[in-house]
């Protein structure tokens, strides 16, 4: 007998993504699938195109408390985060389902408030909410599902990474982990930096636009680093088969991060989670279009070497090994 | 301020298909969205064909505790309660998306236990389980999405009852409240009828093939009891804008429930929520055929009429009014 805390997440998704596996291997396929469990999202081929779907859950006080989220930032950033898995895959964003679990006593303006805040998320990317199911719950929580297709009928996968392949970032690692200790531990900074950092953690925006510049630019691989950089990073190595070098210095760690949290700056951008930027990899020309045509920043921090499958080596800028303490998303 | 226990379930769910079709109906609509919120499922056409999906949670000790119910039951129900509601859009089940919330002490075994029960009526009906999500929550809570198709590009809606209508549902009615009944108060009934009751709580079989077989014989108007008898048939007079006579004795009983509930059991049939038959309406010819054809019982128990519209009416046989106490299924 084993707990699932001891097998812990990625252990347990491993297992069921294997008995749903080997439950579909013997059957009649009627189906195309491309890409299921173990990716973003789940990819199937259609008659016309190649379909997309993804699934995500907040649940009170494991991913957010009602003290420090407004009920309108639960319902937009319930929304991004599945956007941001149909980003990892360079897709569009289509059709969104909610179920929404609350308690017989929450106020129906705050419920209502939820859906703003879904619905102001939805209406950036042109996502249709076409279902949704309310029920008790002593706790809320709100699972969303999220449909979309992919451009080109091309996807961004995990398992594709090549030796000699650079490694880019877009945006900003750690600075939703900063903005989650901003609030819990009722941390000062001056207001730039704390609209800055709250956003970052609550009001996340999803690099749909960017994730379809990756396939249009002809990238392969990406993931969104939500389990944190490092973690996600190591999800690329094992589905591909290779290994990573990261020159731990050229992380992108936002000025609010940095003047704040000083030493522990780089902790939390290698391995802070609920960070819905992408990390992707490339030959260097490709990655070099990238970073000319992305509305954002995109930076170099690495490169996919030959090594052991699924090791990430840290260095730094003169070449010395570097070990570091990871502070990633515990997830049991 | 108002409570959403004040409010309750239909009236928020009104609210928020509300501030959902609002928002969309000033887009520009790439989406050729045929049903939402307000139906069994979602529908939408897609470039082939009308695409269906739908979405729904079992929460422990609001819809299941683990003292009555196993792992695995838990696992099949969970899907089965979804496939009912693309049962009763007459559609073809084809993906399935599983958002699993547990506390981090759960064993593995258990969470596979769920899986194992998933997968076993995924296979019943050729469903792929493609997408998934595990994460820690207090409580234990299944959220399930079903993508489908439709079959012949129809589909069954709540809002197409005509007056004339007769009124039919699938199996016996009842039959679940009955068993969760049994099952809380530690009822003692023979072998057989424990047998019967148990199955009928946990282990529900969704009416995929008599819901398409609707769809093959013309008929137009359908949905799921999942709410109770008289609730969802509440729901079709309120959406076809007609009201409806039942002869409370034609509402088909099983004989394990009539036995054992006596005076009890036609309160249940009427009121008892949780029921994945279909209940259905058509003119006379039609539901004829459907009888024929059925693999079920098919019982004729009223018909729709053009008084008052959402008024659901009961009778005896001989005519005369009749008021009956509802313990359909409360959501808030």
């Amino acid at each position: 007998m084993m707990k699932v805390s001891e097998l812990g997440e990625f252990g347990l998704i491993d297992l069921l993504a294997r008995m749903v596996s080997d439950s579909q291997g013997n059957q009649p396929a009627p189906h195309q699938i491309i890409a299921d469990i173990g990716d973003d999202a789940a990819a199937w081929r259609s008659e016309a195109s190649t379909q997309l779907a993804t699934v995500d859950s907040l649940v009170q006080d494991v991913h957010f408390t009602l003290s420090t989220t407004s009920w309108k930032e639960l319902g937009w950033k319930s929304l991004a985060i599945n956007l941001s898995d149909i980003a990892a895959m360079g897709g569009v964003p289509e059709y969104a389902l909610a179920a929404l679990a609350i308690p017989a006593d929450t106020e129906v303006e705050d419920v209502a408030a939820v859906y703003e805040g879904m619905i102001e998320m939805a209406k950036q990317f042109q996502v249709a909410i076409i279902g949704g199911n309310v029920c008790r719950s002593p706790a809320v929580s709100i699972t969303i599902t999220v449909l979309g297709s992919s451009l080109n009928n091309k996807i961004l996968r995990r398992s594709t990474a090549m030796p000699g392949d650079n490694i880019a970032v877009t945006g900003y690692a750690g600075s939703a982990k900063a903005g989650l200790e901003m609030l819990t531990k009722g941390l000062q900074f001056s207001p730039e930096a704390t609209t800055y950092l709250r956003d970052a953690f609550l009001h996340p925006m999803p690099r749909i636009t960017e994730g379809q510049l990756l396939i249009k630019q002809g990238v392969a691989t990406a993931i969104d680093i939500s389990d944190g950089l490092l973690a996600d990073l190591r999800h690329i190595c094992q589905s591909s088969q290779v290994s990573a070098r990261v020159e731990v210095d050229r992380v992108p760690v936002h000025p609010a991060v940095r003047e704040n949290y000083g030493d522990r700056a780089r902790e939390l951008a290698l391995g802070g989670g609920e960070n819905y930027e992408l990390l992707f990899t490339g030959n260097a020309a490709v990655i070099n279009k990238v970073k000319e045509e992305a509305p954002c920043p995109v930076t170099i921090i690495g490169e996919i070497t030959a090594g052991e499958p699924g090791e990430v080596s840290l260095f730094d800028t003169d070449g010395n090994p570097v070990k570091i303490r990871e502070t990633g998303w515990e997830h049991f």
